[in-house]
């Protein structure tokens, strides 16, 4: 038997992938073990819809770290491997590859299983125990794959969902030249990431490229030689509509992956994932998890929160993988979910949780219309920005913005909630000004100040 | 007399345009006069550069106030008016103009006289007691007007002083096909914002375009015919070069107009501006002083520290015109002066004081070369940013970037320094993450984690 420690992680997405690399970076002489079930080393999923547009030229482009790389840092890397039990008495794993069976002993158990696709009910989704031909999700480079053969120009692609990843593949799908419809379930676009408000300066910008139908499900797939030929969607009054498709994309939500912690008695969450710490420890002593699979909790709500956010999960690889190596990693009281995307050319950005999220806490909200430049200086783009504070303490518990370097601008006022600033104190910041670059007055602070006002006409009113 | 509030304005800037826009906005009835004695009301002067490049069209698209809109805003606004006499004791202001004396009392008093341009002395800048032809500041509207009617293409331009104007001088003369030339006294560029390794990334990007001596003093003008001709300029050994010129810009910093308010008794402070507190006034009772013509403190090292952005200009506005109408508006304790400007398609931004500045507090710091995408998106800029921390405190004390949205990332490292953020939390702030904007980790936290590496090895050495 070794000396050295042995870390054992289950998954090389980007959690498993991160948490080898920071076992490693804590722990020279650690075995580090990763066994992964699919085909690929640790690569970026979030980039797969842009594979698709072929902004990424290449599928293989995804890789972040590559077998070799892993070889060089000497973590053994076990592809195409399924780990089929764990005996935690003995820390124990046995997994398995077309190669036989692999029993790995661990001092550190990592679990970064990753989340799968959520499938809504919709009828002939699967045909003959496979799903329908044409019928696709947007989690593996294989799905990448797939989706590209069809993607040719001029072919109609329906997506399910109007979340983050869904607009992107609309996106990516207009880009190709196809004919674009999105069939969103709940009432508006974006509903997890930003207030109705500000998802409308999305809409406005995509409804003329693409038709949306919100407050629509998707029912039934219809068929023709087992590719699919239509889609029935229906509103909430069973108004029903046809949807001729070549393709249907499903971005509904993933489910996290937690069959094996479940068999090991890893306490879940009610929200799905594997419960973690501030550590990313499980309830078991030297079992961690981390990524998509796991659930932590909201840095202002105090609620779990079910991970979801590739900048989460490596976060949370680090902690994982530094703690079980031998170090100290502390991860903040709870996640604020700073996230972006872009889609139809508008940058959309947020942090801390929305409206619909805010609802047991007492808030005041501003809103401001800026541009990204002062008014004199040519080519200013619009940022309309979003501040919620916190009307008994004062401070700024989230942010939403949409337009010109929306994400940038979000990061500052993440570095805002993360530090509990008061409102009075965060709208006094200085910030970077210069005529071709921005305003003597960012757009942050004048949102702060039109939230400011607010709050002094709330307190006032008491 | 009147029974409203009088608040009378001296100088109609950013910061005295400012200061009676917020006494306007504080009392609806207050009286407010301001007295100007250029011919223009409120403009950027910051903007100033890019009308000479053209990319602001017009002079008076830099009016960012009009006459108009202060008479609307019932601000009496007087030009070409020059204050003769502050009597103190009684409360009233004798100002002149054409059309011959004012006589006004006061209740509160706004000293807002700015600053007027160093000038270095270089024989013959002045001819006959007149600034020599060809020789000019960038300053005001007027200035600009006269540059612009030297810029033809294929002239030839020296600019002494490589700060922030006169690199932003050099990038718009160089954009209009001129041959320029830059003479800066000390041995780098850039040398009151950023540190010697970032100011060379700009360095690097710009020698191919216009000829840079540093460590040479500007010392003779030569002319003909009552215009500049050439330049004499001579390094630390006396070496002597001649550099033909038709046009020279003096940006070697300005000198705070402090006159008036010395004439009163103000308290000038030892960088030689007026000394004020967090609420902008002066040592008088009511009389309050903003912008280029105070000295306040620096936020970290407590240091007095002379104004010199418009930003900063305009927040001791905002205090100065919202406590003089009897609200109450209190700056921090002292300016991060976060600043940025863009030259030679490089974006540089800093926060807190650099270096040379930080010489009295035990820092250690670290640096990142990232980019603005992740590895496998393509289009990713190159983006360096460095950051200060507190050895004792572990607090983030200063910043600077060059590169990708420098500006904006500096804006959250400034968040950090307003707050006192302590590195290890710093580094764990979530960044927004999406392929086409940001990657996973962002350059601002991967340059805290590199900071924390040495903060660590510093700790353990000691």
């Amino acid at each position: 038997m070794s000396e050295n420690k042995r870390v054992v992680i289950i998954g090389c997405g980007a959690a498993g992938g991160t948490a080898a690399q920071f076992a490693r970076k804590t722990d020279r002489k650690a075995e580090i073990i990763i066994f992964e079930k699919g085909s690929y080393p640790q690569y970026s999923k979030c980039g797969l819809p842009y594979t698709i547009s072929e902004e990424i030229p290449k599928l293989e482009n995804l890789i972040e770290f590559s077998e070799e790389w892993f070889e060089k840092s000497k973590i053994k890397l076990f592809l195409n491997t399924t780990v089929k039990k764990i005996d935690t008495k003995n820390k124990e794993i046995i997994a398995e590859n077309k190669e036989g069976k692999i029993e790995q002993n661990y001092d550190s158990l990592i679990i970064a299983t990753g989340a799968k696709p959520f499938l809504p009910p919709i009828k002939n989704i699967n045909e003959n125990n496979k799903q329908t031909g044409g019928v696709f999700t947007v989690r593996t480079i294989d799905d990448a794959k797939k989706i590209k053969s069809y993607t040719e120009e001029g072919n109609k692609a329906t997506i399910v969902g109007a979340g983050l990843i869904g607009l992107e593949m609309a996106d990516c799908l207009y880009k190709k030249n196809m004919d674009v419809t999105i069939v969103e379930a709940l009432p508006e676009i974006l509903m997890n990431t930003l207030d109705s408000d500000m998802s409308k300066i999305v809409l406005d910008n995509i409804s003329d490229d693409v038709k949306i139908f919100t407050n629509h499900l998707a029912s039934e797939i219809k068929t023709k030689n087992g590719d699919i030929d239509s889609v029935i969607i229906k509103n909430r009054d069973d108004d029903i509509k046809t949807v001729d498709t070549d393709i249907l994309i499903i971005a509904a939500g993933n489910k996290p992956e937690t069959t094996i912690a479940e068999q090991i008695g890893c306490k879940i969450g009610e929200t799905g994932g594997i419960k973690v710490n501030n550590k990313s420890q499980t309830n078991i002593e030297n079992i961690y998890a981390v990524g998509d699979c796991t659930e932590y909790k909201d840095f202002i709500t105090k609620k779990p929160t079910l991970v979801g956010l590739g900048s989460i999960a490596v976060r949370q690889g680090i902690a994982a993988g530094t703690n079980s190596a031998g170090d100290k990693y502390i991860l903040p009281d709870g996640f604020i979910n700073t996230c972006t995307s872009e889609f139809f050319n508008i940058e959309i950005a947020a942090v801390g949780p929305n409206k619909k999220c805010l609802s047991e806490i007492p808030t005041v909200q501003g809103k401001f219309k800026g541009s990204s430049l002062p008014e004199y200086f040519p080519g200013g783009k619009p940022i309309t920005m979003k501040i919620y504070t916190d009307i008994n303490k004062e401070t700024i518990i989230a942010g939403q913005a949409a337009g010109d370097k929306a994400a940038q601008r979000i990061n500052t006022v993440a570095c805002a909630v993360l530090n509990k600033t008061k409102l009075d104190f965060f709208r006094k910041l200085e910030t970077a000004y210069a005529p071709p670059i921005a305003p003597t007055l960012d757009t942050v602070t004048l949102t702060a100040d039109v939230t400011a006002m607010k709050l002094k006409r709330k307190k006032r009113k008491k």
